[in-house]
């Protein structure tokens, strides 16, 4: 095993820092827990540098007292990434619109699900979770490297592309998603998971699709735009 | 507004012990937070008492102060219920079968799907995360309090329910979805976040489903069972 490096109190600082979005925006870096991840930022190209308390190529070897320091997760973590934050912007012709995502789980399970589903840009609406939150980076899982980014008010977004269809989800309001031929390029909006979408944006859509349920509960947004995602592939 | 009432040390103690299984299983009760919660467990008429820093119907009114070291949450709470756990067994005609789900999110957003459409069964196999863990509450959005369960190994509900088509999901060896006309009574398996479902139940199973994707991802399973239960609906 490599000999164990004594992290200095600066370093450790620095690192914390990146859980902050003020200094991800910053340093342009950000923060993946574990070691899939870790893999996968290798595979990216975005590996700036690790820590790991496990002997790992390319990471510096730390001990698990250091570890504690730097990562925060609830389980105990292996290897930390510090990941370049590459925006890639290129436009997919199937493109998911987010409206003021909020919680980091339901973001990264979107990107993840998103990708598996070709849905390989995403736009990031006003008042949306920065993605480069270690919680959305882990949910991700991985994800987070391969997708396109464009940070855009969606309404500017669906006037700027007026060749895309553009479907919004409404609980109210809408046609069930298995009466729709679906035909890209498109893009699906989903909101806010305690609002929905913004109404202004809702009045711009070609349609609005309605998931029907046996009994009247309510979809968590990532299940949600899963199922529509799944369908409109 | 009312007089706020100052909690003991010990009223402390004992709420903090409900995040623990162990406690909850002695004491036959869990804790919800949030005042949608608050809602759902008095309507499903479970609550056996509540704390709130905001004027509520039937709960103590405390300080936010000593909400904090009672509410385990990112962000504050307002309203603080402890549940009745009334374990309904009822067998409806489409189950879900969780195989070793052990992430608290995943399972409540499950249970919350589940309820959506009309899997209103949950049979809890070896290894789950208990249901009356604070994260899975808070993920199951009420669902939690309308749903029926059964703790019993998957093998052995198998065995004893042969007139239920069980399906399972494979990443290898599957059927899609779409091929397959699905026909109640019937269960549906989702196994372990990080290895699926164990060989010896899927051996078990009439048929297993696989969800095409596009790119070569794999889906988190509360993804991958929102789409199967919508296409089982």
């Amino acid at each position: 095993m490599p000999n164990i490096t004594k992290l200095s109190k600066n370093i450790i600082t620095e690192i914390n820092k990146l859980y902050l979005a003020k200094y991800r925006k910053e340093k342009g870096t950000f923060i993946a827990l574990g070691s899939h991840l870790y893999k996968e930022a290798k595979l990216a190209g975005v590996l700036v540098t690790a820590y790991a308390t496990i002997d790992t190529v390319d990471a510096t070897y730390i001990s698990e007292e250091d570890m504690k320091k730097i990562a925060k997760t609830d389980t105990p973590c292996q290897v930390l990434s510090i990941c370049k934050a590459v925006d890639k912007h290129e436009l997919s012709n199937k493109v998911l619109l987010l409206d003021a995502i909020q919680d980091p789980g339901n973001m990264g399970t979107l990107m993840r699900t998103a990708k598996a589903f070709g849905f390989d840009t995403i736009v990031l609406g006003n008042g949306c979770v920065d993605i480069y939150n270690d919680k959305v980076v882990r949910a991700s899982q991985g994800a987070i490297f391969k997708l396109n980014y464009i940070h855009m008010p969606i309404k500017e977004f669906i006037s700027q592309n007026n060749n895309y269809q553009i479907y919004g989800t409404s609980v109210n309001n809408g046609v069930t998603p298995n009466l729709v031929q679906f035909v890209p390029p498109l893009g699906l909006i989903l909101g806010n998971e305690g609002n929905g979408i913004n109404p202004e944006i809702l009045a711009l859509t070609k349609q609005n699709l309605y998931i029907p349920m046996t009994n009247t509960e309510s979809l968590n947004v990532s299940v949600a735009g899963a199922i529509l995602m799944y369908l409109m592939q």
